[in-house]
């Protein structure tokens, strides 16, 4: 099928390289054009505005918050100039606030819309093993069913209004941190007692926990090896306060996300904002008055 | 080898019957005697003492909580009465304070003491599949080691001191309720949203959350089937307690056992204590407003 | 002096009468013309846009939130219309990134500007006993003055910078806010043990907490009295988000904020918004099982 | 009226010698013997044992905390040895699982008991100034209220059962933690912002906050002045805690007492035990990467 992709970060690029491995005819547009090189070295044609990638079956689109997304889909012009025949899939983790207005803005034109958050790094991206949450009419999701079967193992449907897969992705972000402060504050604990993180969290992540995200961030708590950030803290401050303001739009007390919100302020206090949120580790050891 | 058992409740019974299954000669002793029947059946010896059934290799003790084992083998003389060349296998689930003290009170009469808490329900001790963290001297763990290998499918040693394997039995429950918490939040997050309990768990313990405990609570979040209690709720904050006593002591704040315990609490407060520590999500969802 | 004021709620009225009385030539402007009628009987001009009330010495402005003041101030086309003499002083509770841009777009402009939030109810403005907390160069602030005094007993300078006088009012709320919580955690525990709210926050209020706001809450918190609300409950959540988003802007945890927060919009969905902000001594008791 | 009072510390002292001053015999005991010597100059008799002090109208004790109550009153055989006539007024702090457990071993021994926590620091204890929350039989309080009233400005009762006064006084020290800890949040909020802690806090305490204690602990967070202490940060750990037993006991949330009691906590883990409780200023200020 002919595609359009616009978003060519880490994941953006992953996804697109996939969808062309499956055959695809594939559009590719960047902000920063160097992004596009690697695909077209693929096949993939690079266009040179948003609104040029905007064609055929489906446009792709996997921006990196809020701001980008609405700058890129609403405030550009792009949706006036899309073809009503052109699905827009957008695989971006947004705000339930921003994905009512996107439902809304794309209703309005009469174009097809589907929220398509994933779970999954880059590095499951390229495997094109990610999962991705769907939202939208059933006979429009099925009309991009294979274009997605080419980049996700498994495509998880939440229904019609955009927002429920959104705030699916929202929600299990918030799981994740929760996951490693649970991880940081239980190993603080132990480190008091005389067992190390990773003596405690390799038993944890043995038997109980044996799941591949307790697994990776248990190695980065032990190792106490915050950088390069895989997740950056900044990127985990803005996911928490996604979910906080979900809640605060359906009155949703989190008391989980509270703490994350100050653990993770606590964090990004120290004044380095380069390091993986893991190192809510580090704040909740330095609380405890535990040497690194 | 021959043994002795005491405290034969779900765990106990289960475990003492894979020592019989393995060939050892046992001697069982409970509080209330019915539950020695079945073991007799499988072929124990029956105690009227529990310093009768201190005898032999090793003396394994599986009692419920600090008052019990304070009872029976602190209070009781059992110490007085028992072998030096037995060694005194603890699996109960003990505060990190409690641990000190049977571990100083064993030293102080030259006996042998393995502080050895488990991870598993009924049916994975039944199954032989427990996971056993211990502590004690080296040599001794040898001794014993093949006798909990006919309990657990794994040894989990974490040094002399016996609190050492209390605590990481501490620490990991603790990681068990964050877990239910941060389910029991996210599914109200998500059901404000018009995603149900259900629909939002099933994608989260099918991708990153695929580990057992995750499935096994989600599954009754998602189905409010917070009874009969798998884990009963007093039980969960107990062991909230317990962490937070060793994180007094040692002076580690715990934000998130905080909360826990708040939640907890207030979910006692409804008034039914035979719930399930998962009926957190109750609590989660009547703060939000959200009906049954 | 001549002087405009826009904005004539309950303060607003109450402040700008303090104007007249003190014999000043005022030019009032509201939104909803009914509001100037008051006013004008006492002698005030009515303008027909904030515009026209936007000259002489000094323009007041009293204004319910940041949107409201981002309308009529910002957007309006006031400021480009405003006389470089006259000296615009907000009394508005508003957020830090707001104060900031306000104070920058008056600076831009060549205006004078003066940030005066206050604190003190209708009544305390009507008796002109307000305390105003005031920031703006030091020149500037002695022209206004006189103003000032007409309308408060007290003027608190605390420098230059437009939102140093905002943040004051910002975290001078929470600790009102902290100070409902802790009577209303406190009286759910002493009715726990049979000594009613009033009986407890009597002796509190009679003795170490002898200040007006504990005493005027504890009053409405022992009779259980929420309705007709003094201060609203959605208006004490607008302003505990203030101070988080002021402490988001600046990486200050603030637990108590949090918490805060999480009650605050558990009172909300309840699904009363009428009820005084206190109503969070219902939620302390719901949590804790007591009965009304 | 012929009494006796045990218990010579700060306080202790300070209300004995108001005894004194009052034309009351009195004869004293102190574990530690040199704080007799002044109260004998005042004309104290001074008794060797606490049994010979119980004699008279009414023992009075003033100890530090539970476990010097329970070895001084309960393990020491001094209710065995007091007169039935003797009334026992216990002015300690202790928590509320105590005061029913003292509340029964008196009824039982047929001696009259009275609950009297006092509010105040020693200076007010030194001018007869405390307030007296008291609980006990009508007919036993006007018996001794004679006494009471040369210790205290206001005697505040709250029913029979002990445990009333208790928790009166127990709630009342949570809300001076709380009063602190919002003090030191608000504060780092401001400090943040360009405004001393000294600036903000005097504005606060002289208009919406011109209570004592405000006053009293704003002075030392504005001046960092958190030694000598005046009320040790080991003390105020210990009177939070005195409050999440109590809640324990009823199941009542408090999550503001749990911020508490992790804020304590981490600044215990500081290191330095001898500082005043409104270190917590230091670690809201720490957590906010705020320089001293």
């Amino acid at each position: 099928m002919k595609v359009g992709f616009i978003g060519l970060g880490a994941m953006g690029s992953a996804m697109a390289s996939n969808l062309l491995k499956a055959g695809h005819s594939v559009t590719v547009w960047n902000r920063s054009p160097e992004a596009t090189a690697p695909l077209a070295s693929l096949g993939a044609k690079v266009a040179s505005t948003p609104q040029r990638a905007a064609q055929g079956e489906a446009l792709f689109s996997m921006l990196s918050n809020d701001q980008a997304v609405r700058e890129v889909v609403l405030d550009s012009g792009l949706l006036e100039e899309m073809d009503k025949g052109t699905v827009h899939v957008n695989h971006a983790t947004v705000s339930v606030a921003l994905a009512r207005e996107l439902a809304s803005a794309h209703a309005q034109r009469g174009l097809d819309y589907v929220a398509a958050p994933v779970f999954g790094r880059p590095d499951v991206a390229a495997a094109g093993r990610l999962n991705i949450v769907v939202a939208g009419k059933p006979a429009v999701l099925e009309r991009v069913r294979p274009l997605l079967e080419a980049m996700g193992s498994a495509i998880w449907p939440m229904g019609e209004e955009a927002e429920r897969a959104n705030v699916v992705k929202i929600a299990g972000n918030f799981m994740l941190g929760a996951a490693i402060e649970s991880m940081a504050e239980a190993s603080a604990l132990t480190r008091a007692h005389g067992v190390s993180a990773g003596d405690f969290l390799h038993v944890m992540t043995s038997t109980l926990f044996a799941a591949p995200p307790y697994q990776g961030y248990a190695k980065l708590i032990a190792e106490q090896r915050f950088k390069p950030a895989g997740f950056a803290l900044p990127l985990g401050y803005k996911d928490i306060n996604l979910a906080l303001s979900a809640a605060d739009a359906t009155r949703v007390p989190l008391p989980f996300a509270s703490v994350l919100r100050d653990s993770l302020l606590e964090t990004l206090a120290l004044g380095d904002e380069d390091v993986d949120w893991s190192a809510l580790a580090m704040v909740a050891a330095r609380r405890a008055g535990l040497k690194d």
